[in-house]
């Protein structure tokens, strides 16, 4: 699997100003190697979701794997004339002796539990915060979008057709990547497709239909270069009229049976109504199996209003706003300190907020899920270095206990599984398996999925209160 | 400045798979190299804005210049076992020969206006359509955005704080870019201020001041490591009590006179009543030059609210809502076939559509606009190869007259200006100053600024329908 990312000069630069302002400012005080650790999460899961379907794990592991300042990327911080000698030789001599605890591509994960738990000297974690934050966020995000598409379209085929909407090449990438983990099937995106290894798809567009005088021509002409699949657009004109010419085209191509799969596609216009017309039509020319593929502004709103209205549409092409994470481009993932080892002993940290949801928990922290029957049924955030905080009827229930915050990388090495892309897509689809229904539901309003928090953490807050 | 996208392997495969399958169905048909031109334009533009500021130009005339299908892209072109060696043989050789005439970055542009006229065989400009669209789409897109907030800000200082919520790396690097030809003063991200030369700026983080037992510290150790700025947070724990400490801190450089910029970082709860606060305490210590830096959720809505209500803020952080077009992530434009060389003649072509904004105009286009007394009067939507077609009362009033689809490639070579980012931020400048005022208000609803269309488009048309 390819990490587009590492492609380009200087990675280690691609980061925060202010975390290397920090990291000098730590340095001269002899402070920047105090070990620490910090916990990734976010306070609420994007799209008014119940969940989050987690990505870029593997990329970000690979990032942190490779990091290293270059010469010119020294040489350039040298240049601004903010740091002095020993610091920038202390970057150029700095390794990525990281230790990660966190969960896979493929996890189902909730608000406030740890994605990443990252233990290290306090510099380089400061230093790496901005570019893991930068591709745990977006993945995470079109991740969990197309898993939200994907369950809307109840099975049938999703592609992504979204590059020409994507934010540069390699948000397109990014986004593709993330959307095959969240479910998608194929996509349009030839470069994905070979460096990722995704099926690829697409029929034709609206300008190569114009570039005939007449819209049968077009049709003949990309039928003929066809070879196993041969989707027809109708809508460039009249859409009705264009149904009717592809009709025409695909019976005499059922015929030669020399394509395996034939279809329409329709782009524009009222897709419900659209759709129940061609595949009348198609039936009556005897053409049950052909696919009708529709796309245009698709998204999981759009594709479940139309699966309720038994549209019978095949395959659905999403672009913008699945590349684009419409109605919530960001996931606003953050990334905060919890303990560190300051004048021999461990403190733990935590920031106050006058919202209680910015407020963070105290010290490390690892997420245990509880299964039971299939289903996920709570989830407990605890502290890695004590026991599992159950009550009596917890352990008498015998759940299924799976620890989310595994081993990732051990002193700059990953050493966890590392799942390829396509089976990070079966671990999303599993996991989805064992998620409560109403919880998938685009329009629900539910209790949320239950995550406890051991009430150690509490505690330790209090103390630190009374402590003033 | 560096051309990311460029820094992937096999570039020309940042296209649409049926781009491909439709230059295949062409050059079989030996239609690929048949004359078209095709544009560039949008439908609307985004945010509700009543312009656009285009971006994008020069990355996407640089990819142009360097397309080619390298040998690897073509292997795997042939494993598809879709095309065959004479097609392969085609694409080894395809250089991209296009003509090209537009925008330049810095330059605005309104709905409907053809942002680029490209004239080339028809393949070759399928083939480019998508990796253009995703360069001028996204740039386009972030410009407008950063135009908006700069505009708001009412000249008050903007730095992109966006890098850890955009879409990939890639994603950050081209919205910095553009954001920077849209308006924006510096960004945080070191990797675009070093290889764009954009100025570098950032103070410190929560996480920085937790890992002392005491804010106090934290800012001392901060302080200690500044030159130039020092800017202290202050929202870690209580706020006004952060205010304090670092007032404390700043009274002490200041009398130091070692750094030339001090102030304190707002980063959470109520900015107009915290900002004024502050002001008041800083000007009480007699720290009236210290400026107040703002950040949290902030967009051109939020910055236009705080400077409505004369919150005394100097400086905004923008991150999330800048980097992805928060409200509007996608801009929708579109590559249409305009003319196609057929038969020995040209042939104009245009899509038809029930939603009259969808349809298309006929033939090659080009954008005068009209000036008189610094103002942009209106635009007139043109064919090129004739001459404008002005009223007398048009003609005597003597407007000023720019022309925007200038020559930017011939034959493949950027033969047009290409302004550096620091050229085209100033342009966005100039261009914006010859807007009408109540064009660039955030809650705008008056006319939509006069494009008028040529009437021998729609001639065009007319006869067109007449003749079936």
């Amino acid at each position: 699997m390819i990490n587009s990312s590492l492609h380009l000069p200087n990675p280690a630069l691609l980061t925060d100003f202010y975390q290397v302002s920090m990291a000098y400012a730590l340095f001269l005080k002899k402070r920047a190697e105090m070990p620490a650790i910090f916990h990734i999460f976010f306070r609420q899961a994007p799209f008014k979701s119940q969940f989050a379907v987690v990505a870029g794990i593997s990329e970000a592991l690979e990032y942190v794997e490779k990091f290293k300042f270059d010469d010119d990327s020294l040489n350039y911080l040298a240049s601004l004339k903010i740091f002095n000698q020993e610091f920038i030789k202390y970057l150029k001599e700095l390794s990525p002796k990281l230790d990660i605890h966190g969960a896979c591509d493929g996890d189902i994960i909730f608000a406030h539990e740890p994605i990443m738990r990252i233990e290290g000297p306090l510099a380089l974690c400061l230093l790496l915060e901005t570019p893991l934050l930068t591709i745990i966020n977006f993945h995470t995000l079109i991740a969990t979008k197309a898993a939200r598409i994907k369950e809307a379209a109840l099975g049938k085929k999703v592609i992504d057709f979204g590059l020409r909407r994507a934010q540069g090449f390699n948000g397109a990438i990014s986004a593709t990547k993330a959307a095959y983990i969240g479910g998608i099937d194929a996509t349009s995106n030839i470069w994905a497709a070979k460096h990722l290894d995704i099926p690829l798809s697409g029929s034709m567009s609206h300008s190569f239909v114009m570039s005939f005088e007449h819209e049968a021509e077009a049709f003949d002409c990309y039928a003929d270069a066809c070879t196993d699949s041969c989707i027809l657009l109708c809508d460039t004109y009249d859409t009705l009229q264009g149904i009717e010419l592809a009709i025409k085209k695909l019976r005499e191509l059922k015929k030669q049976q020399r394509i395996t799969t034939l279809g329409i596609r329709l782009d524009s216009g009222d897709l419900l109504n659209l759709s129940k017309k061609a595949r009348a039509l198609l039936n009556k020319a005897g053409l049950n199996s052909c696919l009708i593929v529709a796309s245009s502004d698709l998204d999981e709103y759009e594709i479940a209003r139309l699966n309720k209205a038994q549209a019978p549409i095949d395959v659905f092409g999403v672009g913008t706003r699945l590349i684009c994470a419409h109605n919530d481009p960001a996931l606003g993932g953050v990334n905060k300190l919890a303990a560190i080892y300051d004048h021999g002993h461990w403190r733990h940290t935590y920031k106050i907020s006058n919202d209680p949801a910015k407020t963070t928990l105290p010290g490390p922290q690892a997420v245990m899920r509880f299964m039971k029957d299939g289903l996920f049924i709570f989830d407990q955030i605890f502290d890695p270095q004590k026991a599992l905080n159950l009550s009596q009827a917890e352990r008498d229930a015998h759940y299924e206990e799976i620890l989310l915050t595994r081993p990732l990388m051990k002193e700059g090495k990953i050493t966890g599984f590392l799942p390829t892309l396509q089976e990070a897509q079966k671990r999303t689809q599993e996991n989805l398996h064992h998620l409560a229904l109403e919880l998938k539901k685009l329009d629900y309003n539910g209790p949320h999925y239950s995550v406890i928090i051991d009430s150690a953490f509490h505690d330790k807050k209090a103390r630190k209160k009374e402590e003033g």
